[in-house]
C-alpha cells in the first residue's frame, strides 16, 4: 500500500501544477479516481458478500441465483440506473449436497474427491472394483467391451507426479510484458480452423458418449484425475443441457489418490470404492443471466461504452479469483464514478455475465441479443452455435452493434492492472495508450497489440467491435487457483484489485468521454485462421 | 536415465583402462556398484510395497507394525544378518478410522480436515458454533475464560493467503551448494542454548495446557490452521505418551476453508460446525522399534560402518518422501553390495529408525542403548531427556562407542545424492570426498563443512560420531510434500532414488574397507552454543 499512497501523493502534486482547460479537468477526474478508489474502496467488502457469504457460483445453481439477486441489489444500491436481467437457455441447475470416496480395500482410506459438475450422485453408498480403463476417443470402447459391468471405471491415464519448475506466486516484470507482444493480424475468428468445434467435442459430444458406453456396459460409476497434482480438485463438467446431462455419477479424484487406485489395481489386488454421493438438480428455471447496469450518459445518441466479468464460477471453492475479483472490480469502478458524480457524454455499462465457464454463454447470449445476427443461428444450442461458429456467415449487425464503443474485460485473477491487450486492433493503441497514461505510475502502463482468448471480450473482438482484456498480474491464477478449490477469498490480493478498480474507472470515464471513439475491424464475413484459444 | 547411463558407460571406460592393484579391485567395485544400482533396481518395487501397500506409518499404528515385519522380512530376503527390532518406550499407537467436518451454516460445506495426531476422536457427529481464540501461551488463556462453553475453538490465527515465491520443484545449481557451506564450529549440542527444551514445550507442553484449559472451559473440539495453503494438510501432533494424550478432539483445517470459518465468524453469524472423527488407540505394545540388519565384515574387532534412515512417518498420506526414499534407498544399497557378494572388512549396518517424527527418539534409543550413557538420564522419558539434553553431564562412552566408525543418514526426499555434509567435522573431508570420488560424474560430488539438523544423524554427532547426512537435491520435498497429505509414490523419482542407492552403497563399502577410520570429535561434556535446529 505504502508505495500506491507514494504515486498517489506524486501525481495530486503533478496535478495540481499543469492543469489548464479540458486537460486539467480530466487530470482532476483522475486524481480524484485514484484517492477514492484506493482509500475508500469498497472493494473487500464486496468480495466477502459475493465470495465468503454467498460461495460457489455455477451456473443456475441454488448459489448463482443468490449471486445474480445480490449483483442486482448492489447495482441499485450503487445508484447503477436501468439494471437488469437479461436471460438466456442455458440447462440444468446442479449442486453437491455431500461427497464422499473411500477405499475399502485392499486397505482402508478416505480419497479426496469432488463430483464432476451435471452427473448424477449416486444418491446413497454404491460399491464396485475399480478397473483402469483410459479412455480417450470412441474407438478405443472396444477394448473394455465386456469388462466394465458392476465395476468404477478409472477413465484418465494416471501418470506420475508432475514437476512444476515455474515459481508459485509471480508478479510480471516489464520485460515479460513487452516480450509478450505478438504480430498484428487484422479480422477474428475466435473459432480459428475448428477450434471451438473441437473444444465442444471435447469437453461435451464426447465425454456423453463415453457416458452412453460406461453405462451400456453396466459400470456404475466413473473416476477421472484431477489435472493438477498436490491435492487440488476442480470438478468441472459441461453437460448440463436439458436431456443433455450423463446418466452415471462420475468423481474428479485427487491426482495422488487416483495414481494409488491405479498402481494398486495394476500391481495387485484391484481396490475396491465406496462411493457416496448425493447431488442436486434444478429445473425450474433453465435461463441463465447476464446482470446489466448503467451509468447513463449525457449525449443519448453517443452510444456506451462497457466493462464486464463473469459472475458465475465453479463449485470446487468459492469462485474469488475467478471471478469474484472482475465482478467486484466492474462494480467498484462504478462506485467510484458514481460516488464522484460524475456525468458522462456516453453510458457507461456493467455487465456481469453469466455461464462464462460452460463456453462464453452470457457474452454470446449479449452479443446475439444486441449486436449481430449470424446466418443460421436460429433454433441452436449454444453449444451447437460455438461449434459451427466458423460456418455461420454472413453476419449481420443490428442497431446495437453501432452503439458500443468499447469493451473492457477482466477474468485473470485478483493481480493488478500492468497494461491491456489491444487484441490485434492495432489502430486502437494510440487511445488505449491515452486512457492509460494517468495510470502509468500505478504500474498500469502496457498495451501490446497481441490478443488474448479464453474469455468474454473475444465474443466482442470476433464481431469486430473494440473488445479488450486487461493484461494482469499473474500470481497463483494459474499455479493453484484457477477453477480450483482453493479458489477463496484469502488468495484475492487487496491491494491489486484496489488499483484495478482505479484504472478501470479512469478508462471507462476517458473512454466515455472522449471525443473519439477506438476504430473498429471489419465485421467477418469468412472464416480465417487466427485461433485466439491457441496463442 | 540416459544421462545416467551415459556416465555410467564413460565411467566403465575409465576403469577398464587405469586400475592397477588394490585401486583396481575398489575401481570394479564401483563399475558394478554402478551398474547393479541403475540397472537392475529393486527400488521401485520395495517403495510400492512399503508405500501403497502398507501407506502410512504413523508410530506405534498397525501400520507401522506391518512396516516393521516388512523390513524385517525384506532384510532377511535381501541376505542381511543379525536382523533384529530393537525396542524403546514411546507411548500409545493410534489411527485415523474416518473424518468428517462439515460447515452446517450459515451455509451447507464440506471442509477439508484432519484429525491431529494422538487426539480422541468425537466418536459421533458433535456440532458447535466456532469462535475465533487464537492462543499461542498459557498468559492468553485468561482472555477466553467462561467464553469456550459448548464452543469449537479456532485456536490459530487466520491470516491470509501466502504468496510463495520460490519454484515448486527445484534441482540444485552446483553453485548453491558450495555457497551452502558454513564455517566450522568444533563440538556439537544439537540443543544449543535450549533449542531442545524449546522444541519440546511448543509441540507437546503448551498443547497440554491448553487442551486442559479448553476442556475445563467446556469447549467440545478444537481445530488448528494447516500451515501450507492450497488444500495441503499434516496432522501432526506429539502427546502420545500413556497417561499425557489430550482429552478433546482435535483437527487441522485446510488454510482455506480455516480461514473462511475465520472470516464469517468475524464478520457476522458464527458458523457452526458438525465434526465427526473415529480414531482408534492403540495401547497392547507401547514401544517402538529400530529394525537393524548387517552385511557381517571380516575383521570382527574393525568395528562397524552404517547407514539408517527413519521407517515412521506422519498419517496424512503414505510417508513416500518422508521417508520411505530414505528406506528403500538404504535397504537398496544393502542389496547392492550383497548382490555383489562383497565382503567388507568392517561390518556394514542398516538401521531403520522408528520415531522418527516425534523427536529422533529411535536414533537417541540406539545412542542410549549402544554408544553412549548421560548422567542423570535414567528413568526420563525420551521428552524430558530431549528437553534436558543441555544439562546432563558428564557424558560416558559405552563399549559401542568406539566400534561405530562412521553413520550416514538420509532424510531428504527423493532427490538425488549431490554430496555430503561434513557436519563440521573438517577432518573428516578429505575421506569423504575420496569416498565419493568415484560417483562425481553421478552428480554427487560436493563435501561441504556445514551442518545439518532435524533429523537422525545429529544424534551421533552430537556425541562426537562421525554421522552425517547427504545434501539432496530438493525438488518438492519442502515446497508440498514434507508431512503432507500429498506425500505418495507418484512423487518419488526413482532415477534420483537409483542414483542415491549407489552413492550410498559406494560410501559403505569404502568406508567399511578404507585402512583408515573418520576422525571423531570430542565427547562433549558441556553445553556449548550450536544449535543445528536453528541454522
Amino acid at each position: 500500500m505504502k508505495s500506491l499512497r507514494t504515486v498517489l501523493a506524486c501525481s495530486a502534486l503533478a496535478f495540481a501544477v499543469v492543469p489548464v482547460g479540458a486537460f486539467a479537468e480530466e487530470a482532476g477526474d483522475n486524481a480524484q479516481i485514484i484517492d477514492e478508489g484506493l482509500n475508500r474502496s469498497q472493494i473487500q467488502q464486496m468480495a466477502h458478500e459475493l465470495v465468503d457469504d454467498i460461495g460457489p457460483r455455477l451456473t443456475n445453481s441454488t448459489n448463482m441465483r443468490k449471486a445474480e439477486a445480490w449483483a442486482v441489489a448492489k447495482m441499485k444500491e450503487l445508484g447503477l440506473e436501468n439494471v437488469r436481467k437479461e436471460g438466456f437457455e442455458f440447462g440444468r441447475g446442479w449442486e453437491v449436497i455431500s461427497s464422499n470416496v473411500e477405499m475399502m480395500g485392499p486397505r482402508p482410506l478416505e480419497l479426496t474427491a469432488i463430483p464432476v459438475a451435471w452427473t448424477p450422485g449416486t444418491e446413497g453408498p454404491v460399491e464396485g472394483e475399480v478397473i483402469v480403463a483410459p479412455i480417450s476417443s470412441p474407438g478405443q470402447f472396444e477394448a473394455y467391451r465386456g469388462k466394465l459391468e458392476g465395476k468404477i471405471v478409472l477413465i484418465s491415464r494416471p501418470g506420475t507426479g508432475n514437476e512444476p519448475s515455474q515459481v508459485t506466486f509471480r508478479r510480471l516484470e516489464d520485460d515479460d510484458i513487452s516480450s509478450r507482444d505478438l504480430i498484428a493480424i487484422p479480422q477474428h475468428n475466435p473459432d480459428g480452423p475448428g477450434g471451438f468445434a473441437r473444444f465442444v467435442n471435447s469437453i461435451k459430444t464426447f465425454p456423453k458418449q463415453l457416458d452412453e458406453f460406461l453405462a451400456s456396459e453396466g459400470a456404475i460409476a466413473w473416476a477421472k484425475i484431477s489435472y493438477r497434482d498436490a491435492k487440488l480438485l476442480h470438478g468441472t463438467g459441461y453437460n448440463h443441457e436439458v436431456g443433455n446431462t450423463q446418466t452415471l455419477p462420475g468423481v474428479e479424484i485427487a491426482a495422488e489418490d487416483y495414481r494409488r487406485l491405479a498402481r494398486l489395481a495394476i500391481g495387485g489386488e484391484a481396490p475396491r470404492l465406496r462411493v457416496d454421493t448425493r447431488v442436486r438438480f434444478i429445473d425450474g428455471d433453465t435461463k441463465s443471466y447476464n446482470i446489466i447496469g448503467e451509468i447513463r450518459g449525457t449525449d443519448p445518441r453517443a452510444g456506451y461504452v462497457m466493462a464486464g466479468a463473469h459472475i458465475d464460477s465453479w463449485h470446487g471453492a468459492d469462485g474469488a479469483v475467478d471471478n469474484a475479483s472482475g465482478v467486484v472490480t466492474a462494480l467498484e469502478a462504478a462506485r467510484i464514478i458514481k460516488t464522484l458524480g460524475k456525468r458522462p457524454k456516453r453510458t457507461i455499462r456493467i455487465a456481469l455475465w453469466g455461464a462464462e465457464e460452460q463456453g462464453l454463454y452470457g457474452s454470446l447470449a449479449y452479443v446475439r441479443q444486441h449486436i449481430v445476427e449470424r446466418a443460421g443461428e436460429e433454433g441452436l444450442s449454444n453449444a451447437e452455435l460455438l461449434a459451427n461458429w466458423s460456418t455461420l456467415y454472413p453476419v449481420t449487425p443490428k442497431p446495437g452493434f453501432y452503439d458500443m464503443k468499447a469493451y473492457f474485460n477482466m477474468d485473470n485473477g485478483s493481480g493488478k492492472f500492468r497494461g491491456i491487450h489491444a487484441e490485434e486492433n492495432i489502430g486502437a493503441i494510440p487511445m488505449l495508450e491515452k486512457w492509460m497514461k494517468p495510470f502509468n505510475g500505478l504500474g498500469a502502463k502496457h498495451v501490446v497489440a497481441g490478443a488474448t482468448g479464453g474469455t468474454d471480450h473475444i465474443m466482442f473482438q470476433a464481431v469486430g467491435l473494440p473488445g479488450f482484456q486487461f493484461i494482469q498480474d499473474p500470481l497463483d491464477y494459474g499455479s493453484r487457483l484457477h477453477h480450483t478449490n482453493a479458489d477463496t477469498f484469502d488468495h484475492l490480493r487487496p491491494d491489486d484489485l484496489r488499483q484495478a478498480s482505479v484504472v478501470m474507472a479512469g478508462m471507462l470515464l476517458a473512454a466515455a468521454n472522449d471525443k473519439d471513439t477506438l476504430p473498429r475491424e471489419p465485421l467477418p464475413q469468412k472464416p480465417t485462421n487466427t485461433n485466439p484459444f491457441g496463442q
